[in-house]
C-alpha cells in the first residue's frame, strides 16, 4: 500500500470476525466499520455537502458510469477534480462503471477487450475497457478507485460465472497496469456469484496482487438474503486482514451486521436517500412511511435520540405534512435523517467492537429471521 | 400600534419617496426596504430554515389558504404554532387567503358573508369569511396577519371593482372586530384595481382605522407594468408615513425599485424559488438559464460578488450539470442564490437610501424600458 494510504485494525471482536479500524486517505480518515453515502452524479441526492458533513459522512461514493455520461470526466477535471467540483473535501471513492454497464445498459456487447453499450442518455455507442475505466477514474480523482469488473447476473450458471470471474481477474491486471496516480488507491473486486469455491479462488488470487484494498462485488443482485450472508461469511475472511474490505451495494441494517461479523469494513447503498424520496424514515431498524395517518398529529421528532438536523428541529407531524404536500424539503430532511441513521448505526457497532461488546449489543440482528430484510 | 410592534423611518431619499426603516415584531426586526421569501406550505420550497437564515431573510410569508387545506391550522397549532412547526424563529406574515380564493379556487360563490369554494385538494366545500380567516390566522400565529379582502381580477369594470373595494372595507371592519391576539399585527389591504380614485378613496378610509400597517393588494394580477407603477405611485404616498407599507406579490428588480421610490417597505414574491426550480439563476437583474450550453464548462461561481452558499462553494458548470441531470440539489442551490440575490438587492437599496444615494445608484431602473419586466 502506498504511504499515503494505510489501514490499521484497532480492535477485533473476540467472538466474531468483526473489527474496528482506521483507513487513512489523502482526504482524511475513515473510521471503520462505516456506511458510505452514495453521490451518483457528483451529489448525494437532495443534500448539500455542508448537510452531508453533519450526518457524520466520511467517505462518499460517486459513479464513473454516470459521470462519464454526464457531465463527462473532462468537465469534472476542469472543475478541479471530483472533490472540488462537488464541494466534498473528505475521502471519496468511485466505482468503475462495471456494475452499471451490466445492470443499466441495453444492447451491451462483452468481449475480452471490454464492453460496448448504448448510452441510455443519448443513444451514443460507448466502449468501456479496463484501461478506459481507470483513465476516467484517474481523471475524476477520487481517493479510492475500483477495478473494472464483469458482474454476472443472478441467476447465472457456474460456467458463465466462472468465465466472468476469470475475465474480471484478467481485467484487474490490465487495470493495475493502466493506473497512473499514486494518490489514488485501486481496490480489486472479488466476483464469483453464488459459487463459494469460485469466490474463494478469486479472493486468493486477488490477494496475491497485494492491492491497497479489496471489495466483494456481485452481491445484492437478486439472490436470497441467506445466500448473500453465505458468500460474505465465506469470502471476507479470505481477504488480507491488514487491508480494508468493502462490501459493494450493501446495505440494510441486518446485512451490515452480518457482514461486519465476517470482517467487512465499508458499505455503500442508495437506500437512505431513495427511501427518503419515498417519504420513508429509517428508525432503529424500522421503516416508517411518514404519510401514514398516525404521524399527522405526532409532534415528537422522528427519533428523539438522533442528533441530525431533521430530528433536532422538526416533528413527525411537520415532515408528514411536507411529504403529503410533496414538498422537496421533505426529501432533504428525510435524506439527512436516514444517512445519519445508517452512519450512526455503523458508528455504534464500531464502538461496540472497540469495547468487545459487538455480539452482546448487535447479536440479535444475526439471530432474526433471515427473510426479514431490514 | 401595539407596543410590541413599531415602525421607525430612519432616512428618506431627498429626491423620491424612498425610505429606510426598522419594523419591530415579537420575533425580531425587519430592516426595510426588504424582500420577504414565500413559504406557502410552511416551508420555503427546497430550502431549510438554516439555509434560509443564511440568505439574510428576516420576515417570511406563509399562506392561510394553503395551510387551512393542508395540514389544517389545528395541526400547526398542535406543533406549537407556525414558527415552531416550521422551525423559523424570525418574523412571519400570513396572508388572509383572499387572493388565493379568487385566483386558485373553482366554483367559488361570493356573498356579503364571505366566500364559499370547492377545495382543489379533495373537493370539499369550504367557507371562508373575514372572521374565519382571522380566526385561522390567530391560530397559525404569525407576527403579521392580513385582512380578508376581495381581490377583483384584471380586467374588471369600474362598477365591479368599486363593489369589491367597498366590500373589502366592510370585511376589514369585521376582521378588526374578530382579531383576538395583541401579539399579532393586523394589516389592512388597499384594493381598487386600476382605478386610481378608488385606490385613493380606499387608502384614505383605511388610514382612518389606524392599523399597524398597510398593504397594496390586487396588483401583479395581469395588468401592464406601467399600470402597476401608476397604482403604486399614486397609492403608496397616501398611506401613513409612520406605518410599514407592503406591496403584495411583487416582485422583480424593477418593480421593487419603482415601488421603493414611491415609499413601499416590504415585498414578497415566489419568483426566486419558482425560477430556481426552472434552472434559472437571478444575477444582477438578469435571468440565466443554467442549462444553456455556455455554462457547461464555466467554472466561475454564479456571481463572484455573492456571499451565498451556492456561490461560495460551487461553479456554474457544477450547477449546470445538476440542472441537466434534474438533480434536486440544483433547485436548492439556485433557490438559496436567488433568495439571497433579491434580499441583497433590497439591502443595497436600503444602504443607498441611508446615505441618500438611492437615485444615483438605482435610478437607472426607473428609466429603463417599462416593458422589460425584469
Amino acid at each position: 500500500m502506498s504511504a499515503i494510504f494505510s489501514f490499521q485494525s484497532l480492535a477485533r471482536c473476540s467472538q466474531t470476525k468483526a473489527r474496528s479500524g482506521i483507513f487513512l486517505t489523502p482526504h482524511g480518515i475513515v473510521e471503520t466499520p462505516r456506511f458510505m453515502p452514495v453521490g451518483t452524479l457528483a451529489n448525494v441526492k437532495t443534500v448539500t455537502p455542508a448537510q452531508l458533513k453533519e450526518t457524520g459522512a466520511q467517505m462518499v461514493l460517486s459513479n464513473t458510469y454516470h459521470l462519464h455520461l454526464q457531465p463527462g470526466e473532462a468537465i469534472v477535471a476542469g472543475g478541479g477534480g471530483l472533490h472540488k467540483f462537488m464541494g466534498w473535501n473528505g475521502p471519496m471513492l468511485t466505482d468503475s462503471g462495471g456494475f452499471q454497464v451490466f445492470s443499466l445498459s441495453e444492447m451491451r456487447k462483452i468481449t475480452e477487450e471490454g464492453v460496448t453499450f448504448r448510452s441510455p442518455r443519448d443513444g451514443q455507442i460507448i466502449k468501456l475497457t479496463p484501461e478506459r475505466s481507470i483513465e476516467i477514474q484517474n481523471i475524476l480523482g477520487a481517493d479510492v478507485i475500483m477495478a473494472f469488473d464483469e458482474c454476472p447476473p443472478y441467476p447465472a450458471n457456474r460456467q458463465e460465472v466462472e468465465a466472468a470471474t476469470e475475465r474480471t481477474y484478467r481485467w484487474l491486471e490490465r487495470c493495475i497496469t493502466a493506473h497512473q496516480r499514486q494518490d489514488q488507491a485501486l481496490f480489486g473486486i472479488v466476483q464469483g456469484g453464488v459459487y463459494l469455491d469460485l469466490r474463494a479462488k478469486a479472493a486468493n488470487t486477488l490477494t496475491e496482487l497485494d492491492l491497497p484494498g479489496y471489495a466483494i462485488g456481485g452481491v445484492s443482485v437478486g439472490e436470497p438474503p441467506e445466500m448473500m450472508a453465505q458468500i460474505v461469511q465465506a469470502t471476507a475472511p479470505l481477504l488480507p486482514a491488514h487491508k480494508p474490505r468493502y462490501l459493494m451495494g450493501v446495505g440494510t441494517y441486518r446485512e451490515m451486521v452480518i457482514a461486519i461479523a465476517s470482517g467487512i469494513d465499508l458499505f455503500d447503498c442508495v437506500i437512505p436517500t431513495r427511501w427518503a424520496r419515498h417519504g420513508t424514515a429509517m428508525v432503529k431498524g424500522e421503516r416508517w412511511n411518514l404519510k401514514n395517518a398516525k404521524f399527522r398529529e405526532d409532534f415528537a421528532p422522528i427519533d428523539e435520540t438522533c442528533p441530525c438536523y431533521a430530528c433536532q428541529n422538526f416533528s413527525r407531524a411537520y415532515i408528514s405534512h411536507l411529504v403529503r404536500s410533496q414538498e422537496i424539503l421533505a426529501y432533504t430532511l428525510l435524506s439527512i435523517h436516514n444517512i445519519t441513521e445508517l452512519i450512526r448505526f455503523t458508528q455504534k457497532i464500531r464502538e461496540a467492537i472497540l469495547s468487545d461488546r459487538f455480539l452482546e449489543e448487535f447479536g440479535h440482528w444475526l439471530n432474526s429471521a433471515e427473510t426479514d430484510n431490514r
